[in-house]
């Protein structure tokens, strides 16, 4: 793999897509026309005008890096990436497909023969085969195996083996190897001859005799030693490693903690097995971020902006659904009030203030924890603190809001009682939403489930069924 | 500055918290002892197992990273954090400074003086200490700035005027530069006179006699390549380059697709001005997801999590604010039909149900448009599809999840009018939080704000009121 930013020209991506959606609106207009005074279209397809703007189109595509088809190709509707992706030249096809999201390749997949895909698979690194793998037909993943060799063949096997939030599932076998014993002249020399290093190399890996890393020797330092120095005595010999089986998430933080650009990974005999990046572990924060934020709007993946309906609402029903269930627990707490409610109709209108003020000060607490869990911030001997923390928070803002909510509604509803019950339901709620957003985030992370996802959820419904239960059942015993 | 984490040895942050928080723990002990038989504290201070608990720390202390030391302080409540951080060499806290959160930031740079706080900075990078200056008190930063030299004042200087979110606040001015017409060779031998080269030094950059840019030269292409080829022969020159005044998220945008290690930044007449590393562009896609995060639990900054319940309470209370007045507006909605309320109190148990899908299926909504918007995937050519896809989708949930309400209505309160109005209701609903989502984020972009941070309150607001006038207002006139 070279890095084809090194080698093409580098204009702003906006413009580029709006050079192609220029050229293909020019397209539609010839065949609009065409369809109108009903030429026929074999004709059109001869015709030179025609041609024109495809042929542009192509010489366009074939000057962008593979990054930026992937993002015109992603804004794009389905008809319009159809014409695009015919376009793109085959090679670079592998390339493409591993840059856009995963509703994006999967369009795109659909639209090609399993010859295409082999050869575009074939193309790539053998990390990046691994990668693309689980969202290929079955025959053309077995076609793809055939046609690697054995070396090849089991890179991919041990890449796929590994859960792709794993180490494993992230690193490449992309990296130069280096003894210990030789001189730097002789690893700049041996450097010469490769050629061309892996994309990202800032060190070598220096492995002994059984393939066990005993160091790494920076790019850096072989350039500022003395060329008559020993690998040995330049390198360092207690770097940053991994383990296939670490989590993602661990190695990201090693990364961004000890600013790494490469680093080694090796198996539990210390055996070299692979390499990971920092280009692959940026990609992974930011794609985790954003499944992050998806999530918390209850969408289980990416969503391509142009799917059919109906694969988007099935992919927000998990969600709606479940918010349908403890919108109904919540409903039913109410229902158990209603004669309070035939009674004095105010506490309708005043009950959703008490659960809606619980639910955001809960996900502000559950937020905090989640975040503070996630960074390993939190432990046995501070969680009381913290804890405490949140239930002295919830006093204060209870006491504050609860008294301006109290005088509001003394204000709206000229009956006093009615106001004390407000401000007291209003410190309570606050009081259950400091509780439920602390304790939520734990108890997900116990059933083994994203925090992220599950606590707004299980916070929401605790302080919305909580408010009406405490809202409710102290009118009805102080007012009524 | 130098990479630590090359010549540091390296085991779990997570390990060496343990031996620290045991080293704290042994040294309480030893404290309460001491206090619990009254004895005099100087005696204490001169005791030897005393010292030996510090001393040790100390050590252990020494031999982390930084960012290590930064993870620990984070995880400590406020009295063991200061004793840590009285115990850190002195030389240190300029790195560690830097490395810990913003609310952590406060309370170390508030135990220290000024003399020390000048120290530390004094041992940064200029753009490092640009970074610091903000929270810094004023008469450090001046004294700061009278110990630099000119140059590097200038650089601070510089670093200040730009915008913390533009390429000009996350560059550095740590480059090595070569002209285009010596060679490899002698280029080789330059470095090696340096004797040390950046932090994630890549590629030199190529300048000519007025230092503007030329190209760049990458350390790979330097070592596979004939030493007597010429620096013009060898470079690529048309590299991807910044300038200061870019957003920070379009780098970092470009970082990401191009698989960037470092890029130039150059002012309008091309001249290089700057550098951008990886490791910086990491950190601030990190911060921005975790902002994100924050912003939409509306926590207005990261929380240190021991700050005092007042501070914490403060930066809630904007948020807090906010819905208490969005939801008094919905309170007002319902208050109109307490008339219809009193009638069927059934009314304000279903109601809440209609309101809360509403909510989380705009938001599902809003959320794939922000992050449309943030990758730059909406414009003008596709957004009416994606309205109208939106549309499609709450038409086909609203139909399903409507059914299933008025349904369930039917079968709860026996009442199929009832029924019937919760179906229609709950349809009308997400049809209204389709159009929310979708026009929510592209307002409060308009008026300059965050999206993420508005579109949330905004569209649960609309969905709020509109999904009780909607339910309340047919009721009141299909069923009373």
């Amino acid at each position: 793999m070279t890095d084809p930013h090194e080698t093409q020209a580098h204009e702003p991506v906006e413009d580029s897509l709006r050079q192609v959606m220029d050229l293909l609106a020019r397209h539609k207009l010839v065949e609009s026309l065409v369809h109108k005074q009903a030429m026929p279209r074999h004709e059109l397809v001869e015709s030179l005008v025609h041609k024109q703007h495809l042929v542009e189109l192509t010489k366009k595509l074939d000057t962008l890096h593979p990054a930026d088809v992937a993002y015109i190709l992603e804004t794009l509707p389905l008809e319009e990436r159809m014409l695009v992706w015919d376009l793109v030249k085959a090679d670079r096809d592998g390339d493409i497909l591993l840059e856009v999201s995963d509703a994006v390749r999967e369009s795109l997949i659909a639209a090609m023969d399993n010859r295409e895909l082999v050869a575009a698979a074939a193309s790539l690194d053998t990390d990046e085969i691994a990668d693309l793998a689980p969202d290929l037909p079955k025959d053309v993943v077995q076609e793809l195996m055939k046609s690697l060799d054995q070396a090849k063949r089991a890179q991919v096997e041990s890449s796929l083996s590994y859960d792709e939030d794993s180490v494993g599932g992230l690193m490449d076998y992309d990296f130069v190897t280096i003894r210990a014993d030789v001189t730097l002249e002789v690893a700049l020399r041996y450097l010469r001859f490769l050629s061309e290093l892996p994309p990202h190399t800032d060190k070598l890996f220096v492995v002994d005799r059984d393939g066990r890393l005993t160091g790494t020797l920076p790019l850096k330092r072989m350039l500022v030693h003395d060329p008559d120095a020993h690998v040995a005595a330049v390198m360092s010999d207690d770097p940053v490693l991994f383990h296939p089986s670490d989590p993602a998430s661990d190695a990201a933080q090693a990364f961004e903690r000890y600013d790494l650009v490469t680093a080694p990974v090796v198996d539990a005999q210390n055996r070299l097995v692979g390499r990971l990046t920092v280009d692959v572990v940026l990609d992974f924060i930011r794609s985790e971020s954003e499944q992050d934020m998806l999530q918390l709007a209850g969408l289980q993946e990416d969503e391509d902006l142009f799917t059919t309906v109906w694969k988007a609402a099935k992919n927000r029903w998990l969600w709606l659904a479940i918010n349908l269930c403890t919108a109904l627990v919540a409903s039913r707490v109410v229902g158990a009030f209603e004669g309070s409610i035939e009674k004095l109709a105010a506490l309708a209108a005043l009950m959703p203030i008490v659960a809606g003020m619980g639910g955001n000060s809960g996900n502000q607490t559950s937020t905090l924890v989640v975040r503070g869990l996630a960074l390993g911030l939190i432990n046995k001997d501070n969680a009381k603190r913290i804890l405490t923390k949140e239930l002295g928070i919830a006093l204060l803002n209870g006491s504050v809001w609860g008294s301006v909510m109290g005088v509001v509604t003394y204000l709206l509803y000229g009956n006093a009682p009615l106001g004390g019950v407000m401000a007291a339901a209003m410190m309570l709620n606050l009081l259950v939403a400091a509780l439920a957003g602390y304790f939520a985030p734990s108890l997900i992370v116990r059933s083994g489930r994203d925090p992220a996802f599950g606590s707004a959820v299980l916070t929401t419904f605790i302080t919305d069924s909580m408010g009406f239960f405490i809202f409710l059942g102290l009118a009805t015993v102080v007012l009524l």
